[in-house]
Parts: structure tokens; C-alpha cells; sequence
């Protein structure tokens, strides 16, 4: 059994024009007239899809197939939300394939005992409101009236307001939380992100955790002097300072923490920043990641004790602020190794993986077991307008998916 | 013979006003309305001290105290316009200083076998046209009429249109150069602009020779990538060879090329630049600087190797441009030598000493006999409105000066 992959075609070409740009590219920011001109139609391809659909405070968006008897379901999907000026593939190729694998499900008229539901989760992009995977923090019970206020847009915008003006029941978003027990397992698939999967060419990735930022602002106070009439040794070099710090987060990350640390120093400004004026402060952000919160404390700690070293050598005064520390997530055990088990009996060569960024996955793995794979990211590249995966490799994954979503929903 | 330091006080007040800013530093951008003023202002002080004024096509101001002999003259002087938001002691303290000297040999009714000319060269500060030191290169026989169209600043206005509006005879400009038997030598006093004086505790420096720059403009490119699910062996981070090249340029200076060799990076720039983005790009400024083009050559030759190592072993693709590549300039071993006997003379302790920054006093070498003195910088700072030396300083400075314009005047 098959997805239709003409029919998946068909959708990924209507869903694209919503938000689409001359360069190619589509901005279809969250909670934005485009995002909800895709979600009238998305709601129609499930009602056309015979899906039951009910949408939450939050706006999230739920199918449901039943099944042969009222067990928790079986959830499938992701988001369709994208970055002002991404690509088309990031979230919508994981709620699309959910949708198909349903009228696949209805073509070969296939009865599961357990019922399976299409997701499409709001605001997973952090674009607008500077938080990501909004929609799954909404059903995980995480989000109240107080933070929906407090979060606003580039405009002022609250995210209350935003709800409200989309015609959703701001007011109850506590009602959004899902019972987890009405849950038996949550599958997404999603783009790589990442060079991994191309680079050694596995066209399917079996995602085992998710790793969590632990992410500084960092300032380093130097002195600004005259780069002519200031001798070498009598400088407090502020961009000095910082290079150091950069190529240590590297050194740190890439052999003196965990074999799967990375760690990134993303942003960096100088100040003056003339060519004839020695830097005299610089600052930066560090982003350090891992799946395992034991080694993220081993670079943690390697990167204050060097910021504290690099600081009293060079005389520098430099203050950091702790932006987040999140835990990582590992995922569902037995849902991997169905994914796995599924894989093998397709005959698919999978790489188990992590996944070095968030996904709505990562919240639903706090109340559900959750399972997630990977197709590959051409070149790495996403949130790009030249973000892309062939559809033979997207069709590929969904077929995975399929399976693997017919053996849980049998369980 | 000591000059006044209560009218040189005077002096100085009185100039301060012509674009004095509220926060106390001074605004006084060269052909500016508050430069012309100021010069309205020098060219009757200069009558009142009986010099005969002539100004160029370039609006250099001279006003010559006449010798017994008619012999070349010496000449004494800086320049009197300002970066924007400057202080009130670069440039200024020398033209003032030299005024002083010619009103203490009125007053001591001294004559001296030479004749002895006060000068304010215009645009000395590169703020405006971007480029350092006009008016003596104007001297020099450096500029020309397709130069001065060229020059333009932020507002679009070339410095040629610049020095019509000023009544000067830009048509002319090559008139500007001064036969080189004219002058027998050049005194200029300056403050330091760095630190070394007042950390070494010397009220004067002696300058011996006039470092040049080096610059470079540098872009590197690697390719931006997600900070979470990019791995570290899998990465082409644009910041982390920035970041090899900036130590790489301090440690050339510090230690692996002339004992006076700097080398800055003074301004860095990373693009996409973003928390969770590996940076893709960066472009930024190095500036290295010697006495001697030998040492300065060296360092330069280990910039370029060191960039061609980073870029092979970083697999990033670096480009760069050579901005300048100017001569450093000796001084006048006979003028440091009169310099040096007069301090000696006066007890005065000096430091013998080269200048990191550029002077007119640097284009003056290229054509006659010049000497330098420095005055302590305030904790090295300056083109800032914090810029500041003591009264004392200066006067002390300006007596070394007088003693040593009489010696030469008197050769």
C-alpha cells in the first residue's frame, strides 16, 4: 500500500499558492490572512477527506478518521505555518502527507481499531510572536491568558489579540490542552534542516531525541583606542576578546563536550567598529545544543570557565545573560522501533538520527509516546526560498509514515 | 623665554566657541560654516600679530613673521578643523601654539635671521571627503582638479564645489604647492592621540618617524546553515575563520613582526547573523601599521599566508582588497636632533617616539625638513569629545617649540 503521489502533488501545488512570492519563496506567516486562507482550505481538504474536524482555542486544527473501536488515537501531521520569505517544505510536507495517508487509508478502504487524526498545529514558526511550536505548548496545557498577552508582534500585535481577530476563543486557551490519555502516539514527519541525510545518502532519518538550546548574550567591554598609537600590548581589545570566545564554542562543541554537541556563536557586533579604531565592545550570542542534557553541561560549563579566563587574561569585562536552557527530549522507544521495524520490512535504508532543532514533536513527547522521521534537506538549506526535497524522497518518507500509522493505529 | 599661558588660554576659549556643542565637544567639519568662522577668526589674530597673511587655492592659511635675512622659512603649525563630535585639542594646540610663539618673539622683540610662518592647514581630518591631511598634500602638489570633483561627501557636495563655496580658487589648485626652497623647515605639535606618554610618564614625545598604513578589506564567504542540526565536522562557519584571522593579525603584530608593528581589526561584520544561524559571511577591516616598510612588508606577507591557510583548511573562500599600502615617513634626523638638545636644554624628559596616526607633517617630510612634538593624551583618547590634555602640557610643549623655532630660524 501507497500514497497517491499525483494527488500529493496536487495539494502541495494549491497549498503553495497561499503566501507565494515572485521570487519563489511564500511568507505565510503564522495567524497572517495567508496562513488563514490556507487553513480554509486545508479544512476542506479534510472535510473532503471525510474527517471529522474540530479546531481548538489555540486554532489547532484536528481530523479524525474513527476507528473500529473508541481507543486513543493514533496523531499524525505538523505545521504549515512558514518564516517570512522560507521555503515550502518545512511543516507542510508533514501535514499533507497526514492528510494522504488518510484518503489512502479510505481508497483501499482500510479499517484501524484505533482512530487516526490529521494535525495541523498553529505558530510553530518563532517569527512572529519569538516563540516557536506555539500550537503543541497550547495542547501540551502550557500556554495561559497572561503569556498570550504578553507576546506581541513586530506591530504590538498580542497574541490574544491576533487569536481573537482570527476568530478563536482566546479567552478559553486552557481549554486547549488535550487529554493525554485521549492520545496513543503522535508521528511527524518533517525536512532535515540539515546536511546530514544528503551528505551520506539515506533518504529516510529516524529521529531518536531532540536536542534543547542553552543560549547567552554575551557583552565584552574592551577599551576603544586609536589602532595607529596604540601599541600592541597596552590594548583591552573587545573584538580580540570575542574571537577567542568564537573559536572556543567551536573547540568545545566540536571535542570537549558530547559526541553530538554543537555549539554556534551566530551573531556578533562591534562597536565603534571603524577600521582605525581598536574594538571596544563587541556583542554576540552563543547557541549551544545537545541531546543530552549531561554533555550540554559539560560545554555549558567549558564556555563560562573560558568566558571567565578570556575576561581576566585580556583584562576584558564581560557579562553574559542566560537566555534558555532547555531539557532535551528523547522520543518514544516503541515507536521508534516500529519506525524501524517498518523501515527494515520496506526495505528503506534509515539513519537514526538526532534532531538538532525544535518541533511541535518535542511538546507532544512530554504527555505521548512520539516518533518522527527526517527526509533529506537539499544542501541543508532551509527557512530559504531555496529550501527543497524532491518529491520522490517526500513520497518515499510518507509511505513510511503510512505504514507505520496503519501498525500503531493496530495496536 | 617662555610663551604666555594666560593668552594662549585666551586663545584657546575663543576658538572653542566656533562649533561648540551642548555636550562640550565641538562639531567644526572642514569648509564647514564653523570652520569659516574660526578662520575668520585665526586670520585676524594672525593680523593682530602682525603677520602678513596669504591663503591658497586650497584655503591653507600662512602668516609670515619676516627675518632679517631673506632665507626660507620655518614654518610652525597643525590644523584647526575637527571630526565631527571631537574635542578641542587635536589640531588646535598646534596652530594656536605657533600663533603663541610669534606674539612671544614680538613681545621679546626678537629677530631672527629666518623669516617664521604660523600655518593652518585645511581639511586635515578625513571626515568629510574621506580622505586625511588635503591641505598639505595640496602643499605637496598632490591634488588636482579631477580629484577634487572626485571627492564628494555624504550630501553629494565635491570638495572642489566645496572650496568655490568658500571663495577659494579651486580652478587653481595646482597654485597650492609651495616651492620646496621656500621652507628651510616644519615644526608641527600635536597631542598623541594614544596612550604611551601618559602611562610612560613623559610630558613630551619626539617624534621620529610616522607609521603608514596597510588595509585591507576582507570578505569571507562559508554557507549559513541551521545552528542545531548542522554538525560540527559538517560546518563552513564564515565567523570561526573571521574570528583566526583576528587573533591571527594581533598575534603578526604582537609578536612575529617589527617591535613597532599594529594590527587591528577594527570593524567586523557577520551576515545572516542570527542566533540559529551558522554565519555564512563575513566581511571585515585589518590595518596594520609600521615605522618600517620592511617590518611592515613582513607582517603584511604573514596576513596574506595566514589567510590563505585559513581559507584551505576551513574550506571557506576568502577574498580581499588592499585599500592602501602608503609609505611610512622618517623625519628630519637634524630637526629631531635640534628637538632632542633643546629638551635636553630645558631639562625637559622626552620620549623619542613614532607617530601611528598620520599628520601633515607626514606630507611635509616629502619635501622638507620636518620635526614633531607630542603632548600627552588623556588616557590616549581622542577624536572623541572625552579628548583632553592639561593646560601645563600644552604650554610646556609650546615653550620646547619656541626654543626650537628660534634655534632653527636662527641657522
Amino acid at each position: 500500500m501507497k500514497i497517491n503521489p499525483e494527488r500529493f502533488k496536487k495539494d502541495f501545488a494549491e497549498l503553495k499558492q497561499f503566501g507565494l512570492l515572485e521570487n519563489g519563496g511564500v511568507t505565510r506567516v503564522s495567524f497572517s490572512e495567508e496562513d488563514m486562507a490556507a487553513r480554509a482550505w486545508l479544512e476542506k481538504a479534510m472535510e473532503d477527506a471525510g474527517l471529522e474536524v474540530s479546531i481548538d482555542a489555540f486554532g489547532n486544527m484536528r481530523g479524525c478518521r474513527a476507528g473500529t473501536e473508541d481507543l486513543p488515537a493514533v496523531m499524525v501531521g505538523s505545521h504549515i505555518d512558514t518564516v517570512p520569505e522560507g521555503g515550502h517544505y518545512d511543516g507542510v510536507i508533514g501535514v499533507l502527507s497526514a492528510l494522504e495517508i488518510v484518503r489512502t487509508l479510505n481508497d483501499g478502504n482500510v479499517k484501524t481499531r484505533r482512530p487516526v487524526e490529521v494535525v495541523n498545529f498553529s505558530s510553530e514558526e518563532s517569527s512572529r510572536f519569538g516563540v516557536a511550536t506555539l500550537g503543541s505548548k497550547a495542547m501540551e496545557g502550557k500556554l495561559n491568558l497572561a503569556l498570550l498577552n504578553k507576546l506581541k508582534d513586530k506591530n504590538g500585535i498580542s497574541l490574544y489579540e491576533a487569536l481573537k481577530g482570527c476568530g478563536y476563543d482566546a479567552d478559553h486557551i486552557e481549554s486547549a490542552k488535550v487529554d493525554p490519555k485521549s492520545i496513543y502516539a503522535f508521528l511527524e514527519m518533517h525536512i532535515e534542516q540539515g546536511p546530514v541525510l544528503e551528505a551520506k545518502k539515506y533518504p529516510v532519518g529516524i529521529v531518536t531525541s531532540i536536542a534543547a538550546p542553552t543560549r547567552f548574550k554575551v557583552t565584552i567591554k574592551g577599551l576603544a583606542d586609536h589602532s595607529g598609537n596604540t601599541p600592541m600590548g597596552m590594548r583591552k581589545d573587545a573584538l580580540a576578546g570575542a574571537s577567542e570566545l568564537v573559536l572556543g564554542v567551536e573547540r568545545i562543541a566540536s571535542s570537549e563536550a558530547g559526541e553530538k554537541t554543537v555549539g554556534t556563536v551566530g551573531y556578533l557586533y562591534v562597536t565603534p567598529g571603524a577600521m582605525n579604531v581598536v574594538p571596544g565592545k563587541v556583542e554576540l550570542g552563543i547557541d549551544i545544543r545537545d541531546v543530552s542534557m549531561e554533555d550540554k553541561n559539560k560545554a555549558v560549563q567549558a564556555v563560562k570557565d573560558l568566558i571567565a579566563d578570556i575576561a581576566e587574561r585580556r583584562h576584558l569585562d564581560i557579562e553574559y545573560e542566560q537566555l534558555c536552557n532547555d531539557e532535551p527530549v528523547a522520543l518514544s522507544d516503541r515507536v521508534i522501533s516500529t519506525l524501524q521495524e517498518t523501515a527494515d520490512e520496506m526495505g528503506i535504508s534509515y539513519l537514526s538520527m538526532p534532531s538538532g532543532a525544535g518541533h511541535d514533536a518535542m511538546n507532544m513527547a512530554h504527555f505521548t509516546e512520539v516518533g518522527m522521521i527526517f527526509v533529506p534537506s537539499a544542501k541543508g538549506i532551509s527557512h530559504n526560498i531555496e529550501e527543497h526535497t524532491s518529491m520522490d524522497e517526500v513520497c518515499f518518507g510518507a509511505d513510511l509514515l503510512l505504514k507505520a500509522t496503519i501498525k500503531l493505529a493496530g495496536e
